[in-house]
Order: C-alpha cells, then sequence, then structure tokens
C-alpha cells in the first residue's frame, strides 16, 4: 500500500528537507533532548503550538457548535476498575516478542513485517526491480542487513498476502509466522521468543497510600460515558445527543516510529453520539450531507487482498448497505468536510472499513478516514460504531441506570412468568442468606420460569443453584414462592443507548495537514529549492507577517499601527524586523505557512499605502492600509480568494526580484 | 484568616445552595462517581467546560498574543533524570503521618492545624464566642469530636501563632508541634507517627522493559527550561523573551480537599520569562502599568503576625523595593488587570508575598495573587522569580548551553590566571587518566590557581587532589603545565537568563470566579432564593439564550434564523425550547451565567420585534431583530454596557411576571 510520497503539487516528496525545515523552523522537536529525549514524546513549539490550536478550534465549530454538542473535560487519571470494566485492562494490549540473545523488546507484527519486506526487497534487487523506500527509520535500520538473496514466485506471493494482512494476526499467529519462515532477528540471528500481549496503558498509583491501582487513559471515552446520566438530565432527556471531550491520552507504545505518527501522549478529540438503537439509527440531518462523496474501501475488497476504493455519494453508500445505517453515514460525511475545511489533500484521503479481526474489543463497525503520507495510509480519524457495549458493561458492574427512559405513546401489554415472593415466610427460612436466594430466584430467565413454575405445581416445591449458600442446592415451597404467566402493562420503555464514535488524533492529522501542504518552489536560477506550507488561512499558525523594508526606525509607528490593528480584528500577525533581507524574511515565512505579507517601505511614508504579498503567488497588491486591510479580512475568514483580491487592488512588483534573490 | 464569606451583592454566602446549584447545573462533578468517586479528580460538564475555555481564550489574548510570548506544548511524561535535576525528586513533597491505630494517613500540617482550630473552637465555645465555619469537609469532620475545654489566654495565643505560621514548619517540626501539643487523632486517641516525606509526583515506567522510570510533570515549566535554546533561535537571539503553556499538570495530594481547590489533576497557565539578570531586571513596557494599584501583602507584616495590605501603585512599589525589580512588578500588575478582565471581585483580591521558608525550592522571591472564598484566601497566581536555578542546573547535568551569547560594544579585558597544558608530555605522563586529571586542573577557581602557581614557582611542581586517580594525589612538574596571569579579551558577554514564572491555576480562577459572581434574588413574594452567576459576558459560557414563548411550531423556523446568525456573529447561543415557563427558562439560565435571553413570542410573528432580557437586572428591550443583534454583539464585545442599550431601545415588561412566578 505503500506509494511513493508527492509534495502538493505533485514533486516528490523530499522527506528529510521536510523534516530539516520543520525541525528549523521548531513545528515540533523531541523532547527532553537535551536529556537524550524518549522515544514516542515530542514537544510542540511555537508554530506547531498555533496550528494545533487552530485545527482544534475549527474542530469545536465544525462539530461541538454547529451540532449543539455537550462539550466535558473529564481526568486523564482513571481508577483500574474503570478500565477492567471496559475491557482495556484485558484487552488493551500489542503482542510483543524478546530477543533471547541482546534482550531487545520488539513489537511481534512490525518485526514480522520488517523482515518479510527485507526478504522481499533483497528479491527486487536481485529481480532488478526499483525498491521502494517506506520512511521508517526502525524498518530501514533491519532493511540494511538484508541481503540480495532471490525468492521463488510462490513465496513472493505468499509474503505479499502475509503483509497485506499483517493487522489481523494475533500473537500465538504471528508466532508461527515467525517460526514458519524462521525469522531472525537480524542484530543477533536468533529467533526472538513468542509473542506476549503488552498492556499498552501507562499504570501509576493514586493517593499516598499506594493502593488505588490507576492508569493514563487510553481515550478520552470513558470518562464521556461514566457522565452519560447527568449529560442526559442536562440535556433535559432529550435523544439523540453527542458529548465531546479534547484532551491528551496515552498509550505505552512498544516502539514508537519516528515522527508524530505512533507517539505515547497524544492530543485527541472524541465526540459520543448517543443514539436509539430502534429505528434503524436515522439521523435527522443526514439529508444534509447526503450528496458529500466519499472515497470508500469496503470490507469485502480487503479480504479480496485488493485495495481498490469506489468514490460514491454516502446517500447511496448507506442505501446499498456499504455503510450501516444514517448515523454512521452522516458523520464519515462530517469528517470528509471537517478535513477538506482544514486542507487536506482530497486525492490523499480514503475511509477505509476495519476488518472483523482488526476491530477494537468494543466496536461492532468502525471506518478509518486515512490519510496518504510518506509513510503510507495513516488512520487519523475513526469512525466506530461502539453499540451498546460501553454503557451497559458500566451500568452491570456498579448499577447505575445507564438508560433512557422514554414515556411510551401507547403502552405496551407484556404477557411474562412473574415470580412472588412471601417475605415474611422467605426471610426466617434463609435468614442471612434470604438476599443472595431472591437475587438467584430474581434472576431466572423467562425458559427456567416456565420450567420451575411447572415443578412447582407438580411437586409443591422448587430446587435451585445459588452458590454459596448450603451445598449450592436450595429447596423453596409452594407456601413461600408463586410463579405465574400474568399480563404487565408498560408506559415507559428502557432502552440502553448505542454509541457513535468519531474519534481524532489531533497530532497524526495535523502532520499529514503539513504532507499534503509541503512543496518546494526553486529559486529562479539558483538551484536550491524553497520550501513553502500551503495551509488555508484559518489554519495557517499566523495569518500575516508585518515587514519594514529594513531598520530604519521611521517605519517602526506603522509596523506597531498595523500589527495592533489586525490584532484588534482578531487576525494573528508576526512582525519581523531582523537585518534579513525581505527575501529571506519572505522565505522564512513560507516555511512557517504565512499566507500574507505585508510591507512598509519608504513609499508608506509618503503616501500611506503598503503592499500586500501571497505566499502562494508570490504576486504583490499595493494600496492604502485601510483597504489591505480589508483585503485580508476577506481572505482570512474566507469570504475573497487571492485571485479576486488581485484583480481589485493594483498589483506591485517592486519586492520580487530581491526575493528571488535569497 | 477567614472570613465568613459574602456573595457578590454583600449576602452571607450559602455555600450549599452554591454547591447544589453547580452540581445541577453540572458546572463539575466528581470524576467516576458511579465508582464511587476519587479524591481529587473532578470532571467539567458543559458549562464549566465553556468557562474553562474562555479564561484560557482570554489569558491566550492577554498575555501570549498581546505580549508576543512563544507558546510551546510540552509532554506531560516526563523521564525520571530531568525532575531528579530540577529538585523535584528530592524535594516535592509534602509531610505526611500516619495513625498506627487504624492507618489513617494525614498530611502533617493539616492534621496540626485541625487539632488545633479544634480546641480554639472549644475554647470559644465555653467563652460564648462565636465559631467561624470554614468550608473544609475534612477539618468538619475532625471538628466534631472536638470538646468544649477552656484554655489558658496563654495557649490560645501560642495556638493562634502557630496557626498564623501553619505553612512555615518542615517535617520534623510538626512532629515536635504533635508532640509538644499532645496532638492525638481524635478518631483514635493517639499519637500519629512522626511526619516523613511523600512525594507529590505521580509515577510511571515509560516503554516496555520498565526501566525507564517517569513521572507526570507537577509543573508545565520544566518543558519550556529544556527547549530554551531552541527558543532562543526561533526567536532570532532577541532577548527578553517569554514562552507559555497551557496544560494538565499532576500533584498527588495526600488529602485532596472538596471542591477544586486542592485536586490531584488540573489545568495549569505558564509564562517563563527570560531575563538578562544585569541591569536590574528593568522592563520595556514598565510605565505601561505603573499606576495600576495593587493590593499587597508582604513579607515583614506576615513576620510580625499581621495580615494587613496596603494598596499601593506598582510603579511605587518597585521604586520602594517592596517588590524587587520592575519585570516581576510588571507581570503582578498583569495578573491584576487579567483577573479584573474576566470578572473577579477586586474587593477579594490580594497579592501576598512568600516567606522565606515557605517558597517552592526553585524560587527566590514570590508573590501570589489570592482570593478571598468561603475557604478563605485561595493562592490563585503564583508570580516567582526562579532566577538562574533551572537553567543552570540543566545545563551542568546535560552539558547543552542553555545560556545566551551577546556581542559586547565594547570588547572587554579580563585579568586572569590561566592553565597551559603541555599536551604531549600529559598525555604520556597520565595516559587513561590524562582526562581526568586535565578536567580537575582546568576546575580550579582563580585563588587556587594563584595559590598553585606560587607552588610551580616556588617547588618546580604542584600536588593536586584528583579523586579516582592513584592515591588521589596527582603531582605535575613545570615543564608540563604553566600558570600565568594574563590578559585576555571578550567580544562576547555569556550568561544565564533569569527567570520570571507567573503560574496560574486555572481551577482554582475559575472556581473563585463563580464564587465571586454568585448572588441570589429573593422572589417576589415567595421565599424561594433564586441562584444567579453575574458572569461578564466575555467568559460567560454561553451569551445567550433563545426561548419561544410556548412550543407552538410557528416559532422554529426564528428561532432556528436566530440561532444561527448569532453562530455566525461567533456568539454562543443556545435554544430552550422545553414545555417549562420562561420564567422558570431564564431562572435556569441565570444559573448558568447567560447574561442575556431573547425571547420569540406571538408579536414576533406578526412585527419582527423580539425582547431581550438582562440577566442581571430582568429588564427587558423590545426591537427588530437587527438592532437587537447589533445590540447583542455591543454587549458581547463590551463597547456598549446594559444601561446604555436599555436607554436606546424600547423598554418591555410583558414576561417579567411571570418570572416572578417560577
Amino acid at each position: 500500500m505503500t506509494t511513493t510520497a508527492t509534495t502538493l503539487k505533485g514533486q516528490p516528496l523530499d522527506k528529510p528537507v521536510l523534516d530539516a525545515m520543520l525541525r528549523r523552523r521548531l513545528f515540533y522537536t523531541p523532547s527532553f533532548e537535551i536529556y537524550g529525549g524518549v522515544g514516542g514524546l515530542y514537544d510542540y513549539g511555537p508554530p506547531g503550538c498555533s496550528l494545533q490550536a487552530n485545527i482544534v478550534d475549527l474542530w469545536r465549530k465544525h462539530f461541538v457548535l454547529e451540532e449543539d454538542m455537550l462539550e466535558v473535560d473529564c481526568t486523564v487519571l482513571t481508577p483500574h476498575e474503570v478500565l477492567k470494566t471496559s475491557g482495556h485492562v484485558d484487552k488493551f494490549a500489542d503482542w510483543m516478542c524478546k530477543d533471547p540473545k541482546n534482550g531487545e523488546i520488539m513489537r511481534a507484527d512490525h518485526f514480522v513485517e520488517a523482515i518479510l519486506e527485507a526478504r522481499l526487497n533483497g528479491d527486487k534487487e536481485v529481480r532488478g526491480q526499483k525498491v521502494e523506500e517506506k520512511d521508517d527509520p526502525k524498518k530501514k535500520k533491519k532493511k540494511a542487513k538484508s541481503e540480495a538473496v532471490k525468492l521463488d514466485d510462490a513465496v513472493v506471493k505468499e509474503y505479499e498476502e502475509v503483509l497485506a494482512r499483517i493487522d489481523n494476526y494475533d500473537g500465538p499467529q504471528l508466532g508461527d509466522l515467525i517460526k514458519k519462515y524462521d525469522l531472525k532477528n537480524p542484530a543477533t540471528g536468533v529467533l526472538p521468543s513468542d509473542p506476549v500481549a503488552f498492556n499498552l496503558m501507562f499504570q501509576t498509583s493514586i493517593g499516598p497510600s499506594s493502593n488505588l491501582a490507576g492508569y493514563l487513559r487510553p481515550e478520552t471515552a470513558q470518562g464521556q460515558f461514566l457522565n452519560f446520566a447527568k449529560l442526559l438530565e442536562y440535556n433535559q432527556g432529550n435523544m439523540p445527543f453527542a458529548s465531546a471531550s479534547i484532551g491528551k491520552s496515552y498509550r505505552n507504545e512498544i516502539s514508537p516510529r519516528a515522527g508524530l505518527l505512533r507517539v505515547r501522549e497524544f492530543l485527541m478529540a472524541e465526540i459520543e453520539h448517543f443514539v436509539d438503537p430502534q429505528g434503524g439509527k436515522k439521523h435527522d440531518r443526514f439529508q444534509d450531507v447526503a450528496h458529500v462523496e466519499l472515497v470508500l474501501l469496503d470490507r469485502d475488497t480487503q479480504l479480496s487482498g485488493k485495495t481498490e476504493t469506489r468514490k460514491v455519494a454516502i446517500g447511496q453508500a448507506v442505501k446499498e448497505g456499504l455503510v450501516d445505517n444514517e448515523t454512521l453515514g452522516y458523520f464519515l460525511a462530517r469528517i470528509h468536510l471537517f478535513l477538506e475545511k482544514i486542507g487536506v489533500d482530497l486525492s490523499k484521503m480514503r475511509f477505509r472499513q476495519h476488518m472483523a479481526n482488526e476491530m477494537a474489543h468494543y466496536a461492532c463497525d468502525c471506518w478509518d478516514a486515512e490519510l496518504l503520507t510518506s509513510s503510507g495510509w495513516v488512520e487519523c480519524v475513526g469512525c466506530a460504531d461502539r453499540s451498546a457495549y460501553d454503557l451497559s458493561v458500566h451500568a452491570k458492574k456498579t448499577g447505575a441506570p445507564l438508560v433512557v427512559r422514554e414515556r411510551l405513546e401507547e403502552p405496551l401489554v407484556i404477557e411474562e412468568w412473574q415470580v412472588d415472593i412471601e417475605k415474611k415466610k422467605f426471610g426466617p427460612l434463609f435468614k442471612k442468606d434470604a438476599k443472595t436466594v431472591e437475587t438467584a430466584l430474581l434472576a431466572t430467565s423467562q425458559e427456567e420460569r416456565e420450567k420451575l413454575a411447572k415443578q412447582l405445581g407438580d411437586t409443591g416445591k422448587i430446587s435451585l443453584d445459588v452458590t454459596g449458600v448450603g451445598n449450592g442446592k436450595v429447596e423453596v415451597g409452594s407456601d413461600t414462592v408463586k410463579i405465574e404467566f400474568r399480563k404487565r402493562v408498560e408506559n415507559t420503555r428502557e432502552f440502553t443507548p448505542n454509541v457513535i464514535e468519531p474519534s481524532f488524533g489531533i497530532g497524526r492529522i495535523l502532520y499529514s495537514l503539513i504532507e499534503h501542504n509541503f512543496w518546494t518552489r526553486g529559486s529562479d536560477g539558483g538551484d536550491e529549492a524553497r520550501g513553502v506550507l500551503s495551509f488555508p488561512p484559518t489554519v495557517a499558525p499566523t495569518k500575516v507577517l508585518i515587514v519594514p523594508l529594513s531598520s530604519n526606525a521611521q517605519f517602526r509607528p506603522h509596523i506597531k499601527k498595523l500589527s495592533q490593528q489586525l490584532r484588534g480584528m482578531g487576525i494573528s500577525n508576526r512582525i519581523d524586523d531582523s537585518s534579513a533581507s525581505i527575501g529571506k524574511r519572505y522565505s522564512r515565512n513560507d516555511e512557517l505557512g504565512t499566507p500574507l505579507g505585508i510591507t512598509v517601505d519608504f513609499q508608506t511614508l509618503q503616501d500611506g499605502t503598503v503592499t500586500l504579498r501571497d505566499r502562494d503567488s508570490t504576486t504583490q497588491v499595493r494600496a492604502e492600509e485601510s483597504k489591505i486591510l480589508d483585503a485580508i479580512k476577506a481572505l482570512v475568514d474566507g469570504s475573497k480568494d487571492w485571485e479576486r483580491v488581485a484583480s481589485e487592488l493594483p498589483k506591485f512588483e517592486g519586492q520580487e526580484v530581491e526575493i528571488a534573490t535569497r
């Protein structure tokens, strides 16, 4: 599935050049680098921090405000019991194996993947085929050890099939593959140990007595589920509704990869949309998005070993049953529109359906929005149908009523076997065990009750299994218990809502967005390519660069006034009055993705005009300050594009010469 | 220092009423409540979350954008070594003691405080004096055990002095107090154990092999310090500059108190302002704030056992040396202005200087902005001068150059003792120890060198202590080493910046803000008081409530259009079309702090006018939609107040009758 990555303009993406630029401009940097760094931890510098804030701000507007979602902020620290109930303590794990010789710990699926890819590449070398480079230092290291050995065609096919399904193997299966294909660790030449499950949650203990085990949450979802009853009440009992949360989550990755794509601490934005499971999970506003066309890669296509996608309107996809229901479809379309809005390259986006054994333990269906990057297709947004799983398990564990009670328009008549207990006799009969026996009796199913009723009629008593009471068998006579088939009228309906969960990995989106908006501009006559990040103005870290032509003190009041005016308009801006040439200063800000630049020069002092430069075309216009400010406002709020502005204001060609000679 | 708390209108603050309201409106709620809750962990519901977001947003505008600070987002997970170096592993602890009988773990200072206060209250009871209630469930529990026993006047005075200095005792001193005053745990009647230090950081391990110990950061500051060199470069070498960070921090409190004031997970907003220690730490913009009057409680006043404050302009305070320097003073004033802007009651705010033994291990001076609440004065913002402490220790540990290099206008001529080593002889002489001996030699001070030079002249050799080499003594002859007094010319100056750190506890500010803006409105004729939160529009969770007079379907299009128009203007709003009376719906939103309400009624259908209600006065105006929208915009951006709006638009008195009969 790896594709040679390209820039926004279709140029081959030179990853080292991009990485150097992101580092130079402090988009992000390894955390604790002066202490040698820690794998999978990154800090965002000013432009990365601002880009992240803008993405989050748009997310909040697009989802939370637009749909009146109930935003909550729950704690990261989570006690053991909650995550035990949710299944994370038992199931939230990756398979890891250990090299018995040097003690190296490796993620089993990554290990199998790396060795098989190395063998395939060795084979390609022999056959004289082009070897595609995957951007992954971890794998590259192993690849270096691979040798040019020719493989049988059948073996090549087998390896490729294994790689296509690599996400679907469990630990024992990965162990079998290691033995079957004799996958030795290139570093030591020995087979790694059998894979064992490694829980991905960071553990800690809460309070001074060290007896309350806790974890850092692996997702923001659980806090939202636990508050369900309060949120429903806050929403005045109305269904459906959604809660939303933006916050850090943690996964103790076995082998974090370079960059922001697999990290141990990350910002998530998650929505839990609670919906009545009856009535096909329709959505009120589905018609608003039915026309939106998505690129889909469904489960069946993948099972047949293919990756062909299909572009289809979501209305059609739901109609065909390709996407299960309107609510799931609605959110897929909304996710598509959000990613489009922030500047994702639509030609590098697809929605991939999870295969059955690939899904998280709580999901019953899941589609990922994947973005194509130099590391291949990256899962950036998951949209899972968690059904009633979470609310049910927490309600069962705690006894809290995580349900919706709805008044029925027409009362419901139910016929069923009912159990009556004569408390006055029952209590003295069982003494301290009375409660346990009663619970066991009331927990019987309709089928069991029918049998017990017959037993009671036939023998005048029933015999019941009750663990922990006497020898585990209990007898109750017909003077103490009655079991009868009766009618009951229900005026309310009680149900556990299903949950549709769009879950966004902000760091992955941010990194993919950078790659999608990166390109290089050849300098006129020179051979050095200059990097540009063509972010849309809404997400760009800074909207406007203000530069004085030189360090002449006369420019200062103008610069300061412009900056204050822009700030007053809510438009972030930055002054660069360093001694570098104007061209260099613009280049620096092209790398930062700043869409607009104002230059104050000597003409400004005479007639009050300034120039405005467009990052992408490098063309400039010149007009009075007030007109330029109006143009900037229109460009930033999206009501005009540069072409329009350029047609309305006089063109200016003064400084571009200098820019080209950077 | 405890004062009977009051509401915004000077009414006695009924804490249980406020708590019930905050709970009912889901401002915040104990985390994991259906699992029994975990002390010191709280979730924010929709209004709390929005209030928090608005405070953070204003903070970012007031500090980061206004002063071009470099915002960063660093990880919470922090490896052991970093926090060992910063001193937190050794010193970031509270003193705890254990009841040997029932195993109860208590914070030693809280324990001493609670028992002495209980005794003082018992004494007051006997004397017939009023006992003031402190809002602290932990203490109340212990108070219940106190008995009415009269104390000698001298003992009362002694206890009061201890309580006034309770923050200043270390563990052994607290242990002495427990023994001296025979402070038994009321629950068991026995003395608790001697206090031991309990580190407040949550510990975890990073990566699969469990050998990299880490902590959840106790402050956001360290990440900013570690990135200092990169930030300085990003800032093109310019000094002074500030970094800023908004994020979660963690403290494993021994005994978290009820509410948001002492919690284990909290949002901080921190600024690290890096400044040249030479030249008195002046600040460019100090004159802009010199007139701002602050209420100060200085160190000397507190040492004399008093709490009298003094209102003084910050310009004067710095001039007098009461506040050490302009930069510290500048930030105190900016903090004051920020708290004023978000709606803090200025009559309940003061700046208190830390006493020497109360300061964090890294601070050399510190002032807290404290807000008066029902729990007494609460530290909400700390403003510490951390000097060069952090940058120095990290530079020393890692060898990273966390310094500023400045070109000197006039080269500096330095006369000093210099050491020259004859490498060709030195190497063969000491072989594998050469590097160690050289390091020891170059680490000598000027005084030592002067002595060594004399020794070398007198005896032809020097004798040097070098741990780990031979018997710890090393001799070097004058053929191998020279020590001479010479001149050296420096063209650059290198220095480690000092750090002024304003550090904001957002949760504490948020809670204090709620108390400061809370009051109750007596219902006309009824006896039930109705709660109001008079937040300024800028921080109010929702700006506008939109209510239709009834559930009549004809109102729906108007309601929807109004909501969309407001959203387009960036003004958060909420529709309440529930079946409750208009009065009830307004009351609910008074409790949520929504400043404005629009009602759509039958007249709207005829003439397109709507009414606009002011939360605080409950007065209403009526005008065409467009005029009402303009008024809302002006009220929300602060360009008009309600009085002005009410004087410009026709008054309306229709629905208030109904509101009063809620």
